[in-house]
């Protein structure tokens, strides 16, 4: 397996040195990493500081444009470069006018998925050559890494079943109704199989770079969750003060 | 200037080996290179050729997608490199299921734009670092380079008055009436400077690249220019048969 921590192209282990902080949340369909991120920058603004909450694909008009494409099950097959590619175009924009400059500011940036989904999706359970995410990953994020990576990580099932308790509740529809595999995105639509792939992709970037992440249980409940993340905020980005 | 001829990356002057013959058509605005894509397609059909007419961004159903969201002027702002991978994405696809299976059948491709409107109009003219789009296209492209491209050079003035008359003329407007410059798709609607570095930016490629590129003078008559590309093709392509 390739070294996932160093770039693969100029072999440099870079950060980028700007003084704001960047945490990602990764993991695979109702891993609950979502609410997790959102928790997290709630708990870090009641504490005075400053957050950018985002998400990829998304974070700008355009890049919400891409993912409108590319979450569409409408929209045509296409080869997992040629949805990389997309994604590395809306990620692009969004590291211009939203993650870069929250970082400069010195603030922290959240984000709901980031590489590393680019990484599982297309790359090690899609197929896309492995060297051509290392050279998107070199060319448009560059020094950009995250500080802290939060792999949350769920059996497929379970998550299958969070994803579809949550569309029942938001469509109104009576508990104990008969839940069916229809609607979702074009991710939650693929099978099960395809989502244990996921996990397992998940799973070995947590284990090849355990100074950037940290794989969390997300079978336990949100709140205790939560807890956990935010005490390793506390511990791996040096403050203090979240650790109470 | 950097070496057009060979790939920047792996510095090969590498062409695909499959039987078939790739030909695209390269200009600004109002140069009438789409016209004349059609009039060869026809002509080889006439002699015989299986021919295959197609055009960038676009070709595929999710290519046109594509398409679709990057000329629609209300897509919002976005860098040039954003551009750029949006149209990797959609030659990707491009390449996979339409232009390596027709030329893998020997027969010939003729492509409304190619990577070379990449080059003009996302680096040359719209500044995006040059080793992005060799990096770019060493990964998608790689062999299926062109055997001859027609670069069809027009003043950007007398392009934009075709593109306004034909725009009239589609709306069944009478002649002699006021040709406002509104609507176009996001790159017609550039001002003429822009369009100035678009034309410098294929002489450019026509110069560094005589032995792929022929370029022809957009100004003469459509019959005129229809001639001069059907016996290039004869003379470049070693096809007697079109030289009468």
């Amino acid at each position: 397996m390739a070294a996932h921590g160093a770039c693969g192209i100029c072999n440099l282990e870079a950060r980028d040195m700007t003084p704001g902080k960047f945490i990602t949340f990764e993991g695979g369909e109702g891993s609950g990493k979502s609410s997790q991120a959102r928790i997290l920058a709630d708990a870090l603004r009641q504490r005075g500081f400053d957050v950018v909450l985002t998400r990829e694909p998304g974070g700008t008009p355009f890049a919400e444009q891409v993912r409108a494409l590319l979450l569409d099950p409408a929209t045509a097959a296409h080869a997992p470069i040629s949805e990389a590619l997309m994604f590395y175009a809306a990620r692009a924009d969004h590291l211009a006018k939203v993650i870069r400059p929250a970082l400069a500011a010195g603030g922290f940036v959240i984000c709901d998925r980031f590489s590393d989904s680019t990484d599982v999706y297309q790359s090690q359970a899609g197929g896309m050559d492995r060297a051509m995410f290392e050279m998107l990953e070199h060319a448009v994020v560059g020094t950009t890494r995250p500080n802290l990576t939060f792999v949350i990580d769920i059996d497929p099932l379970l998550g299958r079943t969070r994803t579809l308790q949550r569309r029942v509740g938001e469509a109104g529809m009576a508990c104990g109704g008969a839940a069916t595999d229809e609607g979702g995105d074009t991710y939650e639509r693929r099978d099960l199989s395809f989502h244990e792939a996921l996990r397992q992709g998940f799973l070995a970037i947590a284990e090849a770079e355990p100074q950037r992440c940290v794989l969390i249980d997300g079978s336990g409940s949100a709140s205790a969750v939560a807890r956990q993340i935010l005490a390793a905020v506390g511990d791996r980005l040096g403050l203090a003060a979240l650790k109470t």
